[in-house]
């Protein structure tokens, strides 16, 4: 990668991560190491403190070799951004000393996409300890909050499935094509979505040559989906949301059925996908042929396709949960945040001819 | 195995394959084989006409050597039920002659599931070569169909989507809990649904770690689902199929998305089970829990379960598609036309205490 | 299956499973389900007792609903064997109390494998609390010591890893094949050889899509190959043995290089298998073929193949580590010791023609 | 990625791929697209000629659209290197013309890596089309041709199996530490491996949860192996190469069984590989670990540990056959001829502090 800019003296954004040895950890270090205008400059854990990162995760020996610290207040100063990749609940702890340090902070956890600190306690299962912050937070949904996200000093990222379906959604919902029936979203994810929290759930011979669903009603993704949902279509919707836990280590595929407006059909659907994300790098309609979850592993893209069924429309999203489902959206976020381009570390500008 | 009966003198049922080399082939073999009044007579194939069996499948060596033959209609003679499966559009050519021969057919391929030949023609892309047939063949959707294909000559056995599909949805349309909004079918399959035939989607490295939809609003089971949701409900359905190929070898996962009627709920829904399904083995209702497709793979079983949310319900169901999708249902209904116990060959009657 | 027995008035065999939670456990209960000849009359566990077993396994719903039952030496009286399917260590606290109540008992583990108890202390990390039994148990590998087990009072069952690479070593060795130099061992097994323990290592985003050794040159099976080579060959023999994770669920693949003697070739080394294993009906021996892992997965089979490369030869065998290496040897076992034909339950002797 | 260069006014390397339609193409691209000196500009190849890249490989999707042209010598005028990624048998009729042209050439494919022609017709099935250029090409191992990599017109990019084969052993060879037995080597690899041929033997489901050896002692990776151990060690060796199919997509785990020199010991092979690799960054040596295969995965990384077990020695070395088995080392070994250092494109510098 290159590393020496003659075009500007801007300095680099000096990034702490939080988190580092977790999945969504690791893979913004690996994002983030490609950065040409990042200088990683702290990491910090808990059980893993005192500890190398590349010792921790040994796919780091020989590209980055950094100490994981305690966190305290202040080894925070003269960081530019703080990712938080903390499971839900910790995020809440760190945040408010990151933000009295003058930190920007994006989250990566759930603990501040909710407006509604009773809703997060009926769907995370405990009390929020930062409420006075929620009406900080700005939801980092790149392609729909990109002015909000600007200023923020405060970016939560969205949940892994609620990006895949906004994305799809949202654009159908703002031209107002559907009709009242109710969505069903029926979407399957990956094992690294839920973490490198041990379980007998997760063990490889239980999800080895199986699918199952899980959470049905009562995941923790749906408050965000309808609070979002609402906030960027101007629309009460109703839907139904099945996750399910598939034999594979990464990615997202969503299946959404839903009933266009009498009068509506396929081209209205294209036109309102084009009108949404004729500049967005990182959305992709594929139209028409149908996502492959394949394609969009390791990278920060959303694939988005449709099939009309007399008048029923069947859309489909698949995203990296990894990618653009975590670690890719906050850079995009982080990108946004500091007037770089959005694809600034997260795209190849292939030079060609 | 236990191969002596004293308690009955009734012959064996003398048993013909055609298509033993393929995937369903196989399955329907190491059924057979545990089945104890079943004899295996003949093998007939194409490409591996003059082989052992156990040189086409060596996981058959020192289990089963007969020679695979070129059928010939004079080989038919003497056979009480000859099973056929073989890719759709070659069956067609088979059944004729063996009905002719006096042999009672189960047909596992698609030939003859559709009443009407035109549709065949558009969904499987060919001519039908006996559509004289049509009328007498009996679906085998044995839960369903029971009396029927008892004294059938010609038995289509169902395909394995609609399999798990129509067992799922059967009983809440049957008593009328649904309304009418369309309902929205997301299927995910293993990839020995598609049979052994090569091509590049179906290779590892193309399969592997993905997902994605396929043949949405144009695969061949959707006619079969319009023909047989209306003839064992009395209703018309408004319904999108959306079948996905998933990274697992065996099995079948549906996930279901309607609405119920008002005043209709949960209870409702239970009891609907409960009434087409009390006295079925093969289907275990496992509510309050969510089907996981491992707890039926290699079985006969179909695992159904519900969660309403609102006024929605999202059903689920999990089918081995080998098993009761295909190999599980055609032995279970050989059962019932040969005047066996539905479970013969099918389920271990455990002795205890 | 066949449950009535016109041929013999012989009892059944009263059969007791300890850790039928377990994947050994469960896989003992599948089998034995099959088998013509047993009665399935109590099941013990620890934190299971008192739920059904159906509970705690869901694909034996409709299948088997026995109760689990908190062990006491009451309980045992009236058992002809109790199979003791639990991790090392605990299996010597329930043994002696079993062989007390006049249980012949099969223990699936490693508790009384080892005839040297200090060894037993070195690689299974405690203190054995029965050695006086140590004297008393035998190796259960069937095809080499059917004499000894048929009238045992306790079988210690092989583990998974051993019984694969003594039924491809020892044919060699008992001719005196080949010469001197170390015999390098390496093995592949699926997940599901490591129990249903929980831990990080196990977790399906570590094992998926990826391999690794482990536990080189400390395994536990070591002392085993080494007392058991020794003693059923006659010879002291330099091997390194190397297990690898590998992500599937089922099956060991091992892959043995050895020199032969000079003067020895293809043929001597076919001639010794043949000598072996030609009256014994779980073993293959598939040459020119290799074995692949897939052909033995829920069977009782041990496939073997060889290639001569100059006068070195490589090795070959699988077998399902559920299967031929724990509950499909342990049944097998059981046949031998109650005077059944060894395949009983375990192959479906197909009636053709 | 950044792509403004003060620092220097090198013109960029203008690169043309032959093949990119396949895996070894696509990953070539992937690498090529985040390399800072690289100009992609010509992509050719045979049944896709016509099309854009992106369409053949959706996940290229806004990120490269190039056209894939047909292959004519005026085409190849002005471009500093061609990378060929064909199918063994049809680079030796590309790569003259591209001499001719004077670009210098890296060719992934087999058809120049052995001197020897008639082991070429041997191994590879089919005559030399070009056996005059064989001397001409020089052996693309990095960490050892790196001089004469570094003037050559044609480099013969080594196969995925020898990468991770001399690496591991050639450190330990070249200080003598292995005695005269055999050496076994028992190699691993995911199926990308075979690239995107359609075969029976590469289908999901025969691939799926199964492991096979393959090809064992007439693989054409053996006489590679067997002229290059030679070549960069000057001994001559006794070894058996058994390479095996593995159910994951990428990556190849290589473990190889030898015997130490009496006098020599674990300390001995820690030096011999500090003594080869200590300024080699792509080569990590994990002691006391051991190898994963998923720690190399995406990378241009070889890990590489080792166990002594008395004087026997297993060595291990993991590495991901499309990275340094393929597209990284071509990459790396395109900066060594146009004098960069090796990392470029293929590493993070990460800044830190």
């Amino acid at each position: 990668m290159q590393h020496f800019f003659g075009r500007h003296s801007l300095p680099d954004i000096r990034v702490g991560v939080v988190g580092a040895s977790g999945y969504s950890g690791l893979e913004l270090l690996k994002v983030l190491l490609y950065h040409p205008r990042v200088r990683i400059t702290k990491l910090f854990g808990n059980a893993s403190n005192g500890r190398r990162i590349d010792e921790v995760h040994p796919s780091l020996h020989n590209v980055l070799g950094l100490k994981i610290e305690e966190l305290e207040p202040s080894k925070l100063a003269g960081l530019d951004v703080l990712f938080v990749a903390l499971p839900s609940g910790q995020s809440m702890h760190v945040v408010p000393q990151a933000l009295t340090e003058g930190c920007r902070v994006i989250d990566l956890g759930g603990d501040f996409r909710l407006a509604d600190a009773s809703l997060y306690r009926k769907y995370y299962g405990h009390q929020h300890a930062a409420e006075h912050l929620l009406a900080l937070a700005v939801y980092g949904l790149t392609e729909w909050n990109c002015k909000a996200i600007r200023s923020a000093q405060l970016v939560a990222n969205p949940g892994c499935y609620p990006t895949g379906i906004h994305l799809a959604l949202l654009p159908l919902l703002k031209v107002s094509l559907l009709d009242d029936s109710p969505i069903f979203i029926s979407s399957y994810s990956g094992t690294s979505g839920a973490g490198r929290t041990v379980s007998d759930a997760m063990m490889f011979s239980e999800v080895n040559e199986s699918v199952r669903a899980y959470k049905v009603g009562n995941h923790q993704h749906i408050p965000e989906l309808q609070q979002y949902l609402k906030q960027f279509s101007g629309k009460d919707l109703t839907f139904s949301f099945v996750p399910h836990l598939l034999p594979v280590t990464r990615g997202i595929y969503t299946t959404i059925g839903c009933r266009l407006k009498s009068g509506s059909g396929a081209p209205d659907v294209a036109r309102a996908y084009e009108a949404s994300y004729a500049s967005s790098p990182f959305v992709r309609i594929v139209v028409p042929a149908i996502p492959d979850m394949k394609n969009v592993q390791h990278t920060n893209f959303c694939d988005i396709g449709f099939v009309t069924d007399s008048d029923r429309l069947v859309v489909f999203s698949a995203i990296d949960n990894l990618g653009k489902g975590a670690a890719g959206q906050a850079v995009q976020n982080m990108n946004i945040m500091f007037d770089l381009p959005q694809t600034e570390g997260l795209l190849p500008c292939a030079k060609l001819k």
